[in-house]
């Protein structure tokens, strides 16, 4: 426990990789918003697998099923509960992972907590696909989001050694978002784009695995938004962040690098630009002691590279304490990044909406 | 809202930078537990300010008053309530600021949310000092987890471009976390402890401040603990971590690097050592899906540099909208990495303490 | 917001009367514990509507289908959820009420709090087929708990005028419980039962409704379980019995009755029984200062009428601010009281769960 | 734990009877808001203890320290953290109380928990003594709650066999509720309180105690508020007014009396009075569906008769195992009703402004 995240609006993912189905339920939205289903499910779509090369065989229609809160499309105050039924099971495929744990897979410590009772079929509750029902959630908040003049954009920001170009942290604009969400690959660069696609292409052939990083980008957030201490926006969004499998670290602004100048360097000067206050940079990445400055919030997170690998690969087995080696089979992305983007744009809408809802 | 931090355990830390005093309440703590006053002073001497060149001068006891919970020395079982009288406050140091925000601090982000009757003095409850009463909490969670066998350490990992060497994320020893505690700079090299003494001191000199990170590892913790999706290791300990001002960036184990690895690279391989299964290398940080491994957690942060600097910096009056130049007097950390090494030990206790107790 | 329950298990419910669905899911249970699903639905069949003639006419199988968080019958950790299709809808009858909203019931708060937008079919989420799923999550608990020894049962204690007799608060054993469970009306005295049926039938003909109280009783369970001030055992039994429709009031052990007597008279005295400490009466209900005293725990509450009646009523129109009359014509239960009661011991196993999983 | 309340304001009470100090923490409340100290104390003096003959003779000043959150009588958006001295504690009192545990105290209960660690001396955290916080954050909430038009009034509404007159519970004046409160004895017909005075006088000369009830009603409030199943109002204020030690059982509207009546009685009919809806009785006590209707919020809650009297005892040795007789000294109320009517109104401020504000 606990898949639960939110205290003004209450978000819940159930489910299991090869369950009979995997949902959420997402409390306090406000009733009387229509929602759109063909754009929730264009969100969705963005992280479907089975859409290229770059990602898994497994083809699942994930056509969410609202089952409650909304009327006629209209939400209605109750809460509101997606289901997506799990079809292209092939759950033969794990049954010697039970006691041959994946290196840098979820498999091991999950069987230490559980004792063995975790649902090893595709990963179980740890399973990417968990993230079908982030991102039915996200796409909720990000229409009420958009009506309040807030919207959410991300991008490949790296596969492996390749890096796209960096979003402008000051001055990028909704239909910028759009068009690279409009693209096959999330990318701002396309050239780029087709190295990534490359590179993945080839560590697939040689039985590897690559990671990346994706920045994600809010504008419109007013200044103002968020508390200090244990509630500002970096704690709430790297909280919803952490949910996604395979995320391993997360920086606002300048970040890392922001780390290693001097304060004359990072500092945002402020001026007044038609009464508003706004900064020239944007080290600080939109936020400044947990709250908004009414520039856009800016994030980059990490992901590794994707732990199940044909590759042949040491392990233990559990059953007899014996070290041995490992192939992993089943149909496994070679890398997760591109999936991820509208993933992070979920979770950060997420964390967002339950300060602003 | 809100300065409430966990689920199983429970701490609010209260109080500004001027105001009578800070504190914090801790709740959850089991009775029965015998806590050393002497090791709660030392953990908070640690981060203390006034300690040397690298820090400001305002000098304060910070010697906690435990007003509630326990009884000769003896948990009983009700929350744990610790006040720090504020006593060396110059609070006329800051009614500039109260139109002119200073760049890169909360003021004006504090200013937006509460309407201009946000505490200005001292940057209120926005201030570094706030880490005090987090200090105390993280203090007693300590004393908790040692006596489970769990120790935490942390260094400076960076300041400004000068490098610490980085910790066996396999191997690391209680004894080695203690040596580095000893020190007055909390560093492993004190070759390279001395350079950023300098390049702090040159800072300081120029008006000018430096950001860093600090390294922190987790020894002793049994594998299965944490969850999947919200509530895992990593969602928790940056929620906590991002709970001390300018922290602006984290990663579990290889982290960003590891993004760059292929999965045969990033993975770490299991072995069998003695009924124990470990691993040989520990890119993953001893967190798999959200849970320990049973390998040590180990984490970075990104400090941006203080951003209170005596140098001369652009910003608005709020009272006239005009553009206005800035030089922020009073007394400064030049770089705060330092006094933040114990922040983020306390920030990992208590994040682990709510899993654990 | 919210229909979240709990903080060591999470109960999230979801639905409406005549959405597609209702459901719930319960987060935090114990991987590897079989849960026995022939007495999960029995717990339901208890309060399943169309059983007879005190109860609406609408027939629903209320087969509820565990979509997630058990395997082969086992729980695994992850999220439990269970949706319960709706099926038996005639949505028609409604209409009128929204803007008619009927004496008593949620219809105008629910108008009022919603705007217009809440969904009026059935009573929405306002419904009392809200309480399948609440008796799903209990059924689960109770199969929990009983593997502690700890059992749960209730009983009518009064329809209308007609009173049951009571539990004995010191010396109520399981089997006494498990046989009123297994009769047709849950009532210790059948002679009794047999006046609540008749006074039932008669407020029915007369197109009128009737109230009553439950009695709840919990054995078996240890002392030393529960919270002072805020968390204790009354004030969480107490939050989860309201979540039922139509419950208006709670005592524990003595209750109102308890606060006209002396100190003397109402105190329980301690006496020594075989090395356990006991008490001979037991008006504190088995709670003291919010902790369990290892004595029953045994609490009443009562029921409000059903609110729905086919006798004319005024009301006002909300489209108009005219005043109107009313006749609530559909199915509705001319008493709750007996199908109340499962739903009383799901609420208290839920509570009790959350202290003791 | 946990010793908190609240969702959108959090409320954290700390302290022991006889520990340093005792106090709370209130988050959550905006900045900007002129605080009447002089009112905060008006509040808590009517809960102080001393003042007449039906209280313990323990005299505490009560003057709470307002050390956080308010700048010149103002609040700054930060937590607000009150502290409340003890000064005239009498430990000694307490030492046989260790293992000789009072009948209906907390004191065995609390032993059973903290495995004889709890603090023995005045009831420690379960002390009656901790509602002075609680008054501090009542009065609080209560001065937001009036300037929004919203006013809470309580009274004896009995105490033993003597019933006070009730509230109307439709019509109740703001000036009303303030006559009551300026009185010694908080109840409306002042003959009946003088009957009250004598039975407790009575029962004090006798060694023994009295339990009563109160009645709490809360005028002003806008329908709409609240939520359905586990959030409603019922849930909220029922789970602060159980965090009121000795209350053993609450009613809203007509309660446990309206569950005898038949639908067609116990229904409030709606009617239109100048644009807004009303009903002409109010027996569903202000909420419907657990979201208030506009008309007055009224409940009555049980207090049991203070545990601690002078009366000769049956208890147990908790060190020997004997069976032996304890009778009580120290200083106790004979009967604490009278003190808990502001505890009451301040629980329910609590409760409400955790929906407003």
């Amino acid at each position: 426990m606990s898949c639960s995240f939110g205290s003004k609006i209450k978000l819940t993912i159930f489910g299991q990789s090869h369950s009979q189905a995997i949902g959420c339920v997402l409390d306090g939205i406000p009733a009387g918003i229509k929602l759109d289903s063909d754009r929730i499910e264009a969100f969705m779509a963005r992280r479907a697998p089975g859409k290229n090369a770059m990602s898994t065989a497994r083809a699942e229609a994930d056509k969410p099923r609202i089952i409650s809160g909304v009327v006629d499309g209209v939400t209605c105050g109750a809460p509101i509960c997606a289901i997506i039924e799990n079809s292209d099971t092939r759950s033969g495929d794990y049954e010697k992972l039970r006691i041959l744990p994946r290196p840098a897979h979820s498999d091991f410590a999950a069987y230490m907590k559980h004792n063995g009772f975790n649902d090893i079929r595709g990963g179980g509750n740890f399973s990417g696909r968990m993230t079908a029902p982030l991102c039915f959630a996200g796409a909720v908040c990000t229409q009420i989001l958009e009506s309040k003049g807030i919207h959410i954009g991300a991008h490949i920001a790296s596969i492996g050694l390749i890096d796209d170009e960096r979003f402008d942290p000051v001055n990028t604009e909704k239909e910028h978002l759009d068009s690279i969400k409009a693209k096959a690959l999330p990318v701002i660069s396309d050239e780029k784009g087709k190295m990534m696609a490359s590179s993945v292409s080839d560590a697939r052939a040689d039985g590897d695995s690559l990671g990346g990083t994706v920045e994600c980008i809010v504008i419109g957030l007013p200044a103002g938004i968020g508390d200090p201490i244990f509630d500002g926006m970096e704690n709430k969004i790297s909280a919803a962040v952490f949910g996604i499998p395979a995320v391993k670290g997360i920086e606002f602004g300048s970040g890392f690098e922001g780390s290693k100048l001097k304060g004359s360097e990072n500092n945002d000067a402020f001026y007044s630009d038609n009464e508003k206050i706004k900064t020239k940079t944007n080290n600080h990445g939109g936020i400044l002691g947990g709250i908004t400055s009414g520039m856009p919030v800016i994030f980059r997170c990490a992901f590794k590279p994707t732990p199940s690998i044909a590759k042949e690969q040491k392990t233990v087995n559990l059953a007899t304490g014996e070290n041995e080696t490992l192939s992993v089979g089943g149909r496994h992305d070679p890398c997760i990044v591109q999936r991820a983007v509208p993933c992070v744009e979920a979770a950060a809408a997420i964390a967002i909406a339950d300060f602003i809802i």
